[in-house]
């Protein structure tokens, strides 16, 4: 494992740890945040699988890294092509929507199938660590990229930048820094004064137990607001600028991420507002032309009928906000279209949501597909 | 009190009852529904105002309603001139955004204020009856203008007309058959098949809490979601028409109405979605030129931080969903631009959201300005 080619992540907490030589994670337990910091130990691959159906773990970045060391774990118990065969498929299986957890087991998957079956298994931990070490660097670079746009904004205001994002694309849903995040937290590390938004994002709540978390957790200052609140916070002028993260983005520059996205950056169009959205490339599926063609995944219903949260003795637990026998349907992603995306802020610089621009920014990404 | 000129909401509750003769009025305590259903006997002007500030009672038409009892009640006590002024001004300022409590308030005080003292306070029950009688057929009128709506939308589809509401604007936010609700209510009784989407309204869930559990009582199918989903759900091509009240209409056709409309309103226009708003007269406030100019009410951060809802044991109690001190915005209504309104469905019909059309529909109205 080589240096970070990226200064790390300062952050006193992350999301995802593989200690010096373990065969086994440890894991921040998200759904308990942010009522009691729960670290998990997870040592194999259905452990994984089921932490991340479960969304213990979560953020494409993050699912694609836990998943990469999942597959590892598989191949400690059993090298043979059928075990890796069987590993890939249960792991790929947790949740559709998100492109880089299939990624990410492709990539550990052609590291080692052509090895003999015993160097499988220490290749396969290898490419993991190197997984994770490349997200904190790419994070970073998204990071430097997005600071020059908060900065534009900056010379021309004299109160904070007030950025407005969307559920958790924090160092939580990642490896450190973050991918919508990362321009914010270089921000408040240079001394440029941020003030965030963050729309609960209902109906798991990443905004308020998350990324209301995170920053609280840097010392950067956010105020919370209700989901249907965004559109008229952008109308108030309140808001400088959007930038999400994205859990697929296809090759026109559809961009799929957290339900609630779109109308976000419809209201952002509707008052001149410029929406970003951050995009590690492991994020861009080139196989996928447009957004109409990424699987969305539906979650359960109760996810919307009962809210988890901290009653009056500290106690984490679920409320029914619902009549009984109510339906409910929970669409977990939504596709916001390319047109209405300002740019895409990627590792190697910012570009326009669309097919050309994405081709000429990742050329050799694009041509293999 | 006159019999009402149209058919009585067949539901079987009322969000407001005054018993016949009675010299108070019973209301529904709507921070209890769905989980408890709790009659609470309100019996003076302070109590109502109380009532209408905490939201016990809540919806434009009904606090008018409610308003008009309130000052009906500080009549019975003191039917002095100074009395009448400060009670009028004590139950104004309860709550800022919708018109329909000014309009209420001052209907009654114009009815009596001429009179001698002691014949005051009758004449303010009087008036406030007819305001809740006025109200039902108002509502009623315009249950029967959106129904030719959904009629229209159901000769082009085979399936239920799936409507999407927001918030409540049902029977219980009137006194009877709602706003937005009544074409969907008098469609279930004609036996024209409909599906409704009930964004659930964060914060305080009126669509969750309160818009469910209205039709679960009216025995009308519907789908709960979260209010990020309902650009994605409209997408889908998953929703036919969208109806919503209004807190306050300006003269220009702005619709004030609860958090979230605006980016539904959004959301509908760029999926080409019909977007109406039903709208009884004394919504619509003459005096008032656009939408910029309504106040808007910021309500307490609690209501963002905390949810109220049922625990396993089946008793209400409230969660916190975000990091203690945590900062929330609660901006409690936002402003839908005329242009993004396809139409306006009053008792007299369905019109336009601009001043010419409302104008040319409502001429004794506008004139009076």
């Amino acid at each position: 494992m080589s240096a970070p080619p990226h200064p790390a992540d300062p952050a006193p907490y992350r999301a995802l740890v593989r200690p010096p030589g373990a065969r086994y994670i440890e894991a921040l337990d998200q759904r308990m945040l942010p009522h009691a910091i729960v670290r998990a130990k997870i040592a194999d691959a259905d452990a994984v699988a089921l932490a991340i159906r479960r969304m213990w773990v979560r953020g494409a970045p993050l699912i694609g890294a836990v998943g990469a060391y999942g597959l590892a774990m598989a191949l400690d118990r059993d090298a043979s092509d059928l075990a890796l065969t069987r590993a890939h498929a249960a792991l790929d299986a947790t949740r559709p929507t998100a492109v880089n957890l299939r990624w990410a087991l492709d990539r550990v998957r052609d590291a080692v199938s052509e090895l003999p079956p015993a160097e499988r298994a220490d290749a396969a931990w290898c490419e993991a660590d190197a997984i994770v070490v490349e997200d904190i660097a790419i994070n970073h670079a998204i990071g430097e990229h997005g600071l020059a746009l908060l900065y534009q904004i900056a010379r021309h205001r004299s109160g904070p930048v007030r950025v407005m994002t969307h559920c958790n694309a924090g160092a939580l849903a990642t490896c450190g820094w973050g991918t919508a995040t990362a321009p914010i937290f270089l921000a408040h590390l240079a001394g440029l004064a941020v003030q965030v938004w963050v729309s609960e994002t209902r109906p798991r709540l990443q905004g308020a137990n998350l990324t209301a978390w995170e920053l609280a957790e840097r010392g950067i200052p956010y105020t919370l607001h209700a989901d249907g609140a965004s559109a008229a916070l952008m109308a108030r002028r309140e808001v400088d600028l959007v930038i999400v993260g994205a859990d697929r983005v296809a090759r026109n520059g559809d961009v799929c991420n957290k339900i609630g996205t779109y109308g976000k950056a419809l209201a952002a169009r509707d008052n001149d507002v410029p929406f970003y959205v951050a995009v590690p490339s492991p994020t861009i599926d080139w196989a996928t032309a447009s957004g109409a063609s990424i699987p969305i995944e539906y979650r359960d219903a109760d996810e919307v009928l009962q809210i988890a949260g901290r009653d009056e003795y500290g106690q984490t637990q679920k409320v029914a906000i619902a009549p009984h026998g109510a339906r409910a349907a929970n669409p977990a992603f939504d596709v916001t279209p390319a047109r209405l995306v300002t740019g895409l802020v990627t590792e190697r610089g910012v570009t326009r949501a669309s097919e050309d621009w994405l081709t000429a920014m990742f050329p050799d990404r694009a041509a293999v597909r």
